[in-house]
């Protein structure tokens, strides 16, 4: 079969390879819509996750089954399902300790387009079928259906983690998809004031169409200067971050109140340390607590975050601002989100046409 | 000045009383808005809270600080404000329990029109201003601000104490007043699918529009079965009951899965006990954990809700279905409240015409 | 192979099978240690569970592996094992939901001598073995092993249900094995003042070596009365039940605090309704907490609760009043749990004597 | 009257100052026994809150209630006390917002020879004394009374923190008063095996005494690796930091396993970031929450640890190394903490000899 892969790091092209195979509990789906990932481009163009050769991309897609193990009871070939991202091994100590994303390691939940061939392919590979796929309603369409792989349960466990009050005020550092994400998540927590961190245009008018009361960019001046000057001099209950270096972590510590939370959905990709402000985390005492974790995988969560598009609470529509159409446009898709035009926010690639 | 108050069981009136004393903390408030609620209807038409004899009624309300307590810092005459219904003493081993509404015995923080006379007259003593008040921002009209005071903040409670997972399933019985804030807040919480059980046409409206996905009328058979039914015979993650006797606690854990949450705001007038059904709670070993208590009050938790108000979030103006203009109107309002015509959600009165 | 089964209702003797086939996941088991529990009881003399022809019975297990499916990883023949009484499957919804104990259905996560044969034969099935099992070190005997299976983590989870602060007041009601090992626990969790409720001599005698700091006696007036008397009028921060009829919940809410916090690890046999008093549980509004779950089962689970024995916290060999040296002796253990002598906690049975 | 203060950064000495006045709500206080804190060495030796002219010294006491204010109702002159070390102003949104400890301003609930004159005179002024004292029983000997005040309430509450499930493998890094009792701290929420990180002798005995099972000596080569290796490679499941640098923050997330916790009790002094390993840190996504605050005050805080000492859960006496007798020991004994002898833990002053 083809595969739209990483050759090695700086890198891509389609390759060949044999079509997966599905253990007992395994499935084989074929992507109807797949996305590419900043993630993707870290890992070809930075080398984020070390070298790669020949393994195909992307993490993001809705698919159809075309084959399940003997032992998958709850799909069967022709569903059309939600693939996550992040495939846990539900038999794994970390899923007993309360953290499936870390089955088999530390972060290795998250496997395909890291530990195995990604979504960029005719086929791929998913294990455990009836733990980690949900089925798609007819009516929610393809674009919508890819974003819940990854951006919004990405974005919403940002909301999680960040412990918001209903009326709570809540600062979004970063307006990528994923923020954007976070945005409307910490809406659906039910947040009262939230300021996003951004300045694209495209971006900045999808934030405010998920809540955001107030925009911050970042060019204009100290984002904590300016949050805290607007916020009476007060800090916010709930910081997620959403982008950034290291050295965000340093303003977002600095933008909670003391007993709030700092809750980070950013993937640090480089530096040896990433640094909190000592006096601003009252000397280690301020009770500021420091979150951050990667997306929950599963078939409860898939179906949770269906319902919440399926009943019109969110529409992750909005995050697809670029549709290809055919599997061929696979290069150009990721190209885009390697070069990110002002316009852009995610690109899908409908396989189909 | 003049009061509307309850002369004895079953007999309201007007009556005259000493305006009331400010101590060093406390303020003394000129109504702008109230609101009759149901437990005014308890209290004086099947002594809920025992006798009470020229006790003013009332505890919904916004208003005017026209007098503060040498003490008071944040709060002067001319401030409107938000008056939560519950006033805690925040000097109290109940604070530092975690349950401030607790100050002073079980449900001791409810003092209007309970402890003290309530807000159902020309001034009204409020304990502890600068920790009870809350400022209403001039964008809020008065009908939406009354409806803060207690509706928002006892339906609201009900989502928190619901535990409700985003994409959640959720139950909400009964859709009075307070029910619909429930409805909201499960919204709020980021709920996905939400059943509302209710019947009548205005109400079912409301719940709607507050982000009702199905409605369950209680007269086509029993609820609980209705709801499984459609449910694929599976529980709800959280249920919310905000209405009916002892007795709907059975429907209630019945219709939550194994390790759900039943959340109550429901107040229990009459009857020795509150049954769990034996068997639907697992023998005692279901992990459907039973919640229930009274609105937080304090005025970090107003001004939060101020916010859901000011940015939009939820409109709970779409509750007062009957706006009276002067305060002579009070006894019309509330017995509007008791007889409880089709068309009724909340009467408030505005008392400055 | 040879097990001692539960016929029918109310009979009980000894039968063949044979012996259980390890799937791929699974390990077969000779049992090393085993001990009746009151639920044996209560499933062959009263029929709790309906009725079981043929059932081997027995939960409560510590053995050696004797075979294992082709994909078991962690455990080999000849490796001495901790069994926990609830087996879960791990790859089920209800892991997802947080609640692997209800995998498979409502309670369904117990196993043993409920939807399969029980532990008292010369080998048992253990579904999933690297998930459920884990290895028993040397230095702990086997009659503290078997207890780690079911006593231990039973009467631990009620103490982990009870939400105990440091240094909080709390009741055990029913000082039975698990009530003791709730005795234990909340001392482990760091309670303060421990109440609890019984009256059996050698029960109170290790109560008190378990951490209890008073002794209820209910044969000697109201127990509500008697413990808010002792306690200055005060309610307890958490409550915990581990006996009684259903109408031991009036009981339990009445002795917690607003805020406190009801945990059930008793399993109510019979009647139709579990009662919570009104008044006292505030109309439905008093914030008492509610809870009740079957132990988590597990290998964190059970590893964990083998360093508590290891490293001396708690001393669960202290429930073993009775040992007996040989399979014969079955029968004799289990009808002492039926007859109840004074003397008597709990019983064990040495398998190779 | 006389007290023990800081002339300026780097020096002491005895002043004379006005008696303290008390307001309506607060408590004179005179001190029964006192103990020197390492805080006290950093504030005066390293200027750690600023300059600070003729700040009476010292937050660690027992005393007894001389006088109190017309609205003081549980305390009256004569009555022996407990004074936290942390007495937040109950009536500030900080309450409201869960966080009493930083009512007022971030960690601006410790007031004692922070904001105001400490406890090293004849008497000492208490505010809100109903809600900041707690009464000493008389079986208490007044060493442990003074450790209850501080040592206690820090080191527990690093273990309430840490989020430890029973059974679970906690860290404790550093072995002085403070993380002695921490390491009691962790054995009363149930953990099983304890590392501690300490090297003296005295204290290293004190530990194990407290439930530490492996003590890590830290000149002996890496700790991480040490630890580690230990634990057959995995990491902790909770972590507290009861010492060091801000560097040690690098060990203590690498020792924690994702989904662990990182509890912070240590006050860092100087630097201006602490530093978070980025790779060990899941480059942001390994969920190991970092938390850290300053210890709870209050009266309910203080009567629950009053019952853990009453009660024997813990003997805070251990930590006491040194007793003088006599207000005039008081420069002796800060000086004991300022040199550390290899056999000092913590010394007391007892005020009456």
């Amino acid at each position: 079969m083809k595969g739209f892969a990483m050759l090695g790091i700086g890198k891509v092209g389609w390759i060949e390879k044999e079509k997966p195979v599905a253990g007992p509990y395994d499935a084989i789906v074929r992507p109807l819509a797949v996305s590419p990932c900043t993630s993707d481009i870290h890992t070809v163009f930075e080398g984020a996750i070390g070298n790669r050769k020949n393994m195909i991309l992307g993490h993001e897609a809705a698919g159809e089954v075309v084959e399940v193990g003997s032992e998958v009871r709850d799909f069967k070939p022709g569903d059309r399902v939600v693939v996550p991202c992040t495939t846990p091994d539900w038999r794994s100590m970390a899923v007993q300790q309360g953290v499936p994303q870390h089955s088999g390691g530390m972060l290795a939940g998250w496997k395909f387009s890291n530990f195995k061939d990604g979504v960029f392919a005719e086929y791929f590979h998913v294990n455990d079928a009836d733990m980690n796929l949900a089925k798609l309603p007819d009516e929610i369409p393809l674009p919508s259906a890819v974003m819940i792989s990854d951006m919004m349960t990405t974005g919403f466990h940002g909301a999680e983690l960040a412990n918001i009050p209903i009326g709570g005020t809540v600062v979004v550092i970063g307006i990528g998809p994923v923020g954007l994400m976070a945005v409307a998540g910490a809406t659906l927590r039910g947040a009262g004031r939230i300021f996003a961190v951004g300045s694209r245009p495209k971006c900045v008018e999808v934030a405010k169409s998920y809540g955001a009361t107030d925009i911050i960019n970042y060019r204009k001046g100290d984002i904590v200067e300016q949050i805290l000057s607007r916020n009476g001099g007060q800090g916010a209950d709930s910081v997620i971050i959403a982008g950034g270096s290291p050295q965000i972590m340093i303003s977002a510590v600095k933008l909670a109140r003391p007993g709030g939370t700092v809750a980070n959905i950013n993937y640090y990709g480089s530096g040896d340390i990433i640094p909190l402000p000592r006096t601003e985390w009252g000397c280690g005492m301020a009770h500021k607590d420091i979150r951050g974790g990667l997306c929950p995988g599963g078939r409860v969560r898939a179906e949770r975050l269906i319902d919440v598009v399926k009943y019109h609470r969110v529409d992750p529509g909005r995050l697809v601002t670029h549709v290809f159409h055919g599997f061929d446009n696979m290069e150009k898709a990721l190209m885009l989100m390697k070069d990110k035009p002002a316009d852009l926010i995610k690109p899908v690639v409908l396989i189909d046409g």
